[in-house]
């Protein structure tokens, strides 16, 4: 069975995996005061060219856009969002359950617009009412989007522009950023990131590790007494060197950057082949997410032979399905599945 | 200087604050439990025709709405709620700040559509992710609602209709419940909303106290330990009297109604008046909130004698202005208005 | 029936009262932007000798704790307090509901001691394990206390001492305030208060008012966007006037002084009584509450006439009775008890 | 160097780890849907022989803690605990941050006992003001205690009696469960535990793992929609496997029981010898942990040779050291140790 379902069904890239074996029985100090997570704060500072950032290692996605929304948020704001936002929608109300609102804003293809963003700041700042409204108090997007598409740096900067001007972080989401770092069409890097953001993560859950996020802030952003709260929210681990030691391992010998520009090979590939069997695209999207509609009956067929992942209908007789590439995707398995279409 | 700017610019209606004067040095035990309350509540029951009533004093609207949510809804629940809907928009967050979303829903003049309920819950109820979304637990409705407009009886038995099949309250925000029930052009009337609701609240501070909502369940739906909760949550008044008192005055003789169908004749004169005028209607609002759209140079004109409510820009030039009546609204003050336009 | 259950039984003092009757019908801007709100903190400001001191009302005692301590601390930071604290004991879990753990001090009549305090700070500082605790991030104290007694000006001095010295805030919660500033037992006066604490509320429930307290922020202390919290917390009064109109009669000819000043003496008459009567008693208390030791049938056979307040038992047969005087009691009320005695 | 700083200084055990590289290939739908996930809960439930048992694998213990607390109480409900119950002190507030106030009953090295929670429990429901307070809901253990103790078969079925008498979940903290059932010293067995406990967990990190722990629920106590309030506490794993394939191979062929076994082993060889070394013991653990008391400067000469566990000062040249085993405790080091003394 043949499986593009999402970027998380295998383990951990092989490396990464033998690294915890070699270093299994040494004696290490808990809650991420090892070395293994100080050589790999290291590595990330290095990679994001940004030599005061604080980092911080957490264990899955929603957990750290959880914890980072809650903790540098103050009790009157709110997170400004897409519609389509993994905040906004596939959180279970994770931002709500810790006390704040998601502002939402229209959404193009998963992003947000700066002429919106600036629209909305305006607006809230002349509301005579706006005392009694949640407070926009950071601005979230993420890159890639739930949509596969990337901001340009144009685009970013822009954005990053109207942050500074009104004083509120920009935070981005970087579950899947290897896959946007290796896209052909990005003009985005690590260093790019670290310089229009206040705070970002590189997400490793989805890029080789077997869990992990790391939680990168830039311009002295992080909480004081932020190792504090993450325990508060159960979001410490006793064995941090799990954490450490894997994004040890994917930031040496850029092993992040060259496993997500494979799992970038894979889906341009894919994408040229559906291409040339006249797929029709939901969208248009350079990274490891290739989104496709496809006619109910050629769904139930191909479902015999390929787990799909099921994203939206579009109408009475067509949905779109989401075909997934990542670290460990076969070339054989995408020549496998184009033959089926 | 004239004022239309809200329903809340006077104290209490003279015959309740007399009766705070006439009861002022009795000793009554705290907390509620004095028989002004009881005895309020006792009006309550037969004015709703719901003898198994269950009925909590509290003091203002955010602080009911926000109860009312947060006790009656599950952790992994939110709120279905109009994009306009005070619970969205005006109340500071209150509803994020303890836990739940507000799911939005389109607006229509204020209003939500049963078509548009019954359509998301179903397509949550499709959607394969929906163990990762929040569970709409609850239907939020104002009555009149932000815009002054109103539910019609087969409005909400469509509504009340669709929760019962998807066992979900439905839960109607009275702040201005008076001015609902005494518009001459609805067919709603408080029994029916007693029959159709799980909880609602007839407000009291916009008609004719200085403070205070009565939160009205229906069908045992009040929360164990309610009590406990609403002390919890700062909202348990130590002079319970205060509010027992007042609506024990505004349940006796009519007096809610009485009052509520005077705002509403000020209103009618009002909306006549303006339309003799020429006046451009925002919408067609049969309650005492009447919104205009107003030249900017006639709106500062018009300042010079009036206290005017702004509402919102409609274009460069213009912006709709609120003008609202309420118990205490002279006829003179209309007619001065009037004259002024 | 005599009854001295609290003093909270009755409404509001007379002049109190009048002033909400003469200024009934003037038309006034919602949520505390009303002139009499105005008048009344520049009362306060100058009853305090604290020209800069930042004042906001809300409307009870519970709700002002709650509301203070949630907007005040950290996320990662609790409140320390006596074990017999209200916050601690009889505010239904409102701290904690709000995300702050109250952290138990010892009580000694219900006072904290300096030397415990500093004590628990230093052994906090010295705990390794530190950074997976509550940091302790205020210190709450209540004057007079729940038993009655008073810190000496001394004792309020180490306190504060102790929290400059840490950086942590010193918050007094003064529901009876009245009652402590006046007894004559005190060496503490307004102005002492304010320079001490930097923050503390003066009670309006239990002296004089319908309900009502009146937060002061000394030395900029009043956290950014207040009022939008206390929105979103449901403790925004629409109409403010109902505060401000109590508070600035309450500060007018020293009323809130000198009827204050009439629950002391009262409280001083019964605790004569009392001691001549042989009764004996619970604790030695200055103020308003006196806190005698009955006999089961003594007690059964006083509930005839008067409505009593039971505190705890000491053994199988006695219990702890609170009598509590108010600016509302009567001297013959006072007589009559101690007849029954 | 030695190391007795804690059971959770090395990675995992050398099978679970194995057995992570052989299926780290295969392709498994996430969050806990595959079928190592069903196997391992499939086992657990025959270990503990309890059919009906709904088991759900979490990560770290204080996440567990929380999440478990707060989705079993009502809102206006806290947990009782012993004071130095880990949810009271080591959990940087994290149940206080989800709404829920510790209720703290005294300890008795670790333990609380049935005569004291049941007298809280009676003195509560007698408390004329007990609608003011905080309700206990649950009863909290950790079975061993934070002090390496064990509570009897015989303690345990009268704390038991009592919550069912008071209809009260009773929660276990089985953080080092595995060390609890091989001590020689206990009577009590899994089954036991489960036939005893509402909900209780099996610690996995300090057991074998590198992290995670099995959450037991009998009796139907899962709360509802129990996934999706784990995934609004960011705690559900996407790489779900990472837990069901721990879990599922800790359970196969008594591994769990063995390498707990190996632990209790090792700590009762050190025991023994500190004996005949003539160590002060705080107190008298049959468990993993061992806590001696030593003097300063034996301790610093200790210190240049082995990594020590610093618990409390005793006086002011004395302290209490807590010196762990684990599954992966070696004879030798243990012997290395002694010799040390």
């Amino acid at each position: 069975m043949l499986s593009f379902e999402s970027d998380y069904i295998e383990g951990a890239h092989d490396r990464v995996l033998q690294r915890l074996v070699e270093t299994n029985m040494e004696k290490l100090t808990g809650y991420g005061a090892d070395p293994y997570c100080e050589s790999a704060k290291a590595k990330i500072r290095e990679a994001c060219s940004c030599p005061d950032a604080e980092i911080f290692f957490l264990t899955g996605g929603t957990q750290t856009n959880m914890i980072v929304i809650h903790t540098m948020l103050k009790a009157y704001e709110g997170v400004l969002a897409a519609q389509t936002g993994h905040v906004s929608l596939h959180e279970a109300g994770a931002i709500e359950a810790h006390g704040h609102k998601v502002l939402q804003l229209p959404q193009h293809q998963g992003k947000i617009r700066a002429d919106e963003l600036r629209e909305y700041l305006v607006h809230f700042m002349q509301d005579e009412n706006h005392e009694h409204m949640v407070y926009p108090g950071m601005v979230y997007i993420s890159h890639p989007t739930e949509y596969g598409t990337l901001y340009s740096r144009k685009e970013l900067e822009e954005l990053s522009g109207i942050c500074r001007e009104y004083h509120i972080p920009l935070y981005m989401d970087g579950a899947r950023l290897g896959y946007a770092l290796m896209s052909p069409e990005t003009d985005v890097t690590l260093p790019v990131i670290a310089k229009l953001c206040d705070v970002f993560y590189i997400g490793g859950t989805k890029v080789g590790a077997l869990c992990g996020e790391a939680v990168v802030f830039t311009k002295n952003h992080m909480p004081r007494c932020f190792m504090t709260m993450v325990k508060q929210q159960g979001a410490l681990l006793a064995k941090g060197r799990l954490l450490g030691i894997q994004f040890d391992t994917l930031f040496t010998d850029d092993l992040y950057f060259k496993i997500s520009r494979h799992a970038i090979e894979m889906a341009m590939l894919l994408k040229e082949g559906f291409r040339q069997k006249g797929c029709t695209f939901y969208l248009d999207s350079p990274t490891n997410q290739q989104f496709i509609i496809l006619e109910d009956s050629e769904a139930e067929r191909l479902r015999e032979h390929v787990v799909l992942s099921f994203w939206e209908k579009t109408d009475d007789t067509h949905a779109v399905y989401r075909f997934a590439t990542s670290w460990a995707t076969k070339e054989e398995d995408v020549e496998a599945l184009l033959e089926l279409m």
